[in-house]
């Protein structure tokens, strides 16, 4: 790249079709002239060579992703971040910067493996001059996004579901999350439908294994669902894992459904965010995502890519809700961070459904409240573990003891007073109280 | 977990039975008791709560990984990188750990989503007391490989459909990378393969676009491609790229291979691990896996999921060969770590064939002797891009200056020698020379 070459991926906004691009905002560390790294960065995610040999054309107009927006927010003695690298495109003093930049997405169309590889690919971590980056946030026009339907059922659709309007969903995730048969699994979540959950669901890490296969535990836990329904007179959820290789995805649905599981429980990113699509598109029952992997991109403040965008592309590929790892010490997330997360369920997106956002972490009772007042709403999944059914009155006193809390909630009564007349949830601050 | 619970997550190699077992080497940072940090390392991936309420059982043997083995290598005033985090499981000192865990397989069973989800899911990353952890290997028995078809071609099966046998395979991706129409990027990769390309490629970038759809796309290079063999006498090969949605994955692989295209390009994490074993299952051609992504897991030494794991990874997967960031500065990467990523490739993996080693970053004529040197053998691929394409005497020069670099190295002669004679090979280095 030439200085001559540098105005070919420089644009006003004024002066783009803003339809026809995808706003990329990315924290930056460079060596040397920002604008030079910006231009690259522009280019090696479009177009690194815009002309063949000998012949006077330029691909940049149309196919060059554009920098709108650059910004010099200071200066570093050297990258914050050691990469261990022994050679490379520089040394010494960094900038620290942020970008907006425009890249036109008919270059490759709604595809989520192309979109990836477009925004965080190798044209985004490889730029010359440019050790550390992060992909902060992006913006698809309402065109774009139309081509994706979104949440089928979103929290509108898991609320007409459950039948519950004006409280958050109460998930339990059915501990021990491994080892058990299908037969008491199902009685573990009997229990604790019966205490007031709404969903019991299967643990990200439960698969289709020998020991406790899909089919049985579906057969089980949907038999179990029934008979809680009858008994509680309300409709309740078993949430299936139907994490597993792309080509049995529809299969373990197709079973788990005839079964009697109502919603589906899929680890986003193992799977792949397009696989997540193609599940979304024939799913029959709310599709709830789960976030192995997530932390490993997002973590470091600059470095990766920033969890609002993958709560986006999750939200883009279809799940009706987000696990995210949520507030408090236990997930050692950063609030804001986690309540960008819920705003990328919630906030506009086109013509895209709202996903309910399932913040969590070692939560119990005496967490609820906190979520609650975080989120600012009721529209949020609250999804204990052991605050359920490691409950020491067993997982029917567990479930009531976050029905309670939220009833005290509810009634603007502390828990603790709650509690005096009301065990299960006394019995949850003696056990849990000291979590934190 | 208390004391008590500690010796469960513990063992010692000789207690276990290996084939029940992944070993995983974890790097990890963590405040507290090292022991108690692996110990909660063990559990969060497995078994975080291993009996019932009021059950005497214990699900820690059979289910729970363990730790084999732990160093602590020192002590720092404060964790390498800053997350970020505004609370956490922890402050001050940390301890910089190795760790070794036996990781029970039949938790979930030979299912990459799952190995994934159990090995850099939640369990790994959201442990109580370690902020920084980076999975820096994983060891999977031959039994559990077994259930892997692993690459379906391989570097015997590549130099077999290409006739080449001594030397490394000379791979060109077509530039201009995006923009063309059908017609005239076939006609590219026609002047390259008359200059001696075995294989000309799509750029990952390169989708099923309106404006280079990949039926014409594939028709026209199918096309060219034959009629390059019929004036070479040698087989040629043309990499479409199929990188799309999972669902159309084997649709486009029809497609392609109909007409005329002999190998494939899949953008491995972007469309998913998964997908791409679905699709090795079914390929009938060599399947070439690129790289976006990966960095942005596996650049920082003490954070995410190092390149030698990812690159394992997508040889259980069925890649064929394996793209990777290369040597020399233009990539930044650390020169060992692409030797460990090749010898992942190549190293004895249960009944798992080799893939074809791809390392990567704007190479050229005269990049190609360091590129040898270092991998220590001809079974590598050689990928330049500009450096073909952007040849100052067009394709087929710079096709011929990568074959001429070659037999200047066959013959033990300098390349600047040899240019002396050579007009391509010369006008490579005029051009190209620079970038050191």
């Amino acid at each position: 790249m030439t200085p001559a070459d540098l105005p070919g991926f420089f644009a006003r906004r004024e002066d783009l079709n803003a339809a026809d691009f995808i706003e990329l905002d990315y924290a930056f560390e460079c060596y040397g002239d920002p604008r030079l790294a910006a231009a690259h960065l522009c280019s090696e995610q479009s177009t690194a060579q815009w002309h063949r040999v000998g012949i006077d054309e330029d691909y940049r107009p149309r196919f060059g992703a554009k920098v709108l927006d650059l910004q010099v927010e200071g200066r570093r003695p050297a990258p914050s971040y050691a990469t261990g690298a022994t050679t490379g495109a520089g040394a010494g003093e960094v900038s620290v910067c942020r970008v907006t930049i425009a890249h036109p997405h008919g270059n490759f169309g709604p595809r989520i493996p192309n979109l990836l590889s477009a925004v965080v690919g190798e044209g985004v971590f490889f730029v010359p001059g440019i050790p550390l980056i992060k992909l902060l946030d992006l913006r698809m026009p309402d065109g774009f996004l139309s081509a994706f339907p979104g949440p089928r059922f979103g929290i509108a659709g898991i609320r007409d579901l459950l039948g519950v309007h004006d409280r958050p969903i109460f998930f339990g995730v059915i501990k021990p999350n491994i080892g058990l048969p299908p037969e008491p699994f199902a009685e573990l979540a009997y229990e604790g439908w019966l205490g007031g959950l709404d969903v019991a669901k299967d643990d990200e890490m439960l698969a289709d294994a020998p020991w406790c296969p899909l089919a049985q535990r579906s057969a089980q836990l949907g038999a179990a669902r029934r008979r809680a329904e009858t008994v509680t007179g309300v409709t309740k959820c078993y949430m299936a894992n139907v994490t597993d290789e792309v080509d049995r995805l529809i299969e373990l649905h197709d079973l788990a459904v005839a079964n009697g599981a109502n919603m589906l429980l899929i680890n986003a990113l193992p799977v792949g965010l397009s696989a997540v699509r193609m599940l979304s598109r024939h799913t029959r029952v709310p599709l709830v995502g789960h976030f192995p992997m997530i932390a490993a991109l997002s973590r470091l403040p600059g470095y990766g890519i920033h969890t609002r965008v993958i709560t986006k592309l999750q939200r883009l590929a279809g799940l009706d809700a987000i696990v995210m790892p949520g507030f408090g010490g236990r997930m050692g997330m950063d609030e804001a961070e986690v309540l960008e997360s819920v705003a990328a369920c919630v906030d506009p997106m086109g013509g895209l459904a709202p996903s309910l956002p399932i913040p969590g972490g070692s939560d119990w009772a005496g967490t609820l409240e906190g979520v609650y007042r975080r989120v600012g709403s009721v529209d949020f999944g609250f999804i204990p573990g052991r605050g359920v059914f490691g409950h020491p009155m067993g997982p029917t006193g567990g479930a009531a003891s976050l029905r309670q809390a939220w009833e005290a909630i509810a009634q603007g009564v502390s828990i603790d007073e709650y509690a005096q007349t009301h065990p299960e949830l006394s019995a949850a601050i003696a056990a849990f109280g000291g979590r934190g």
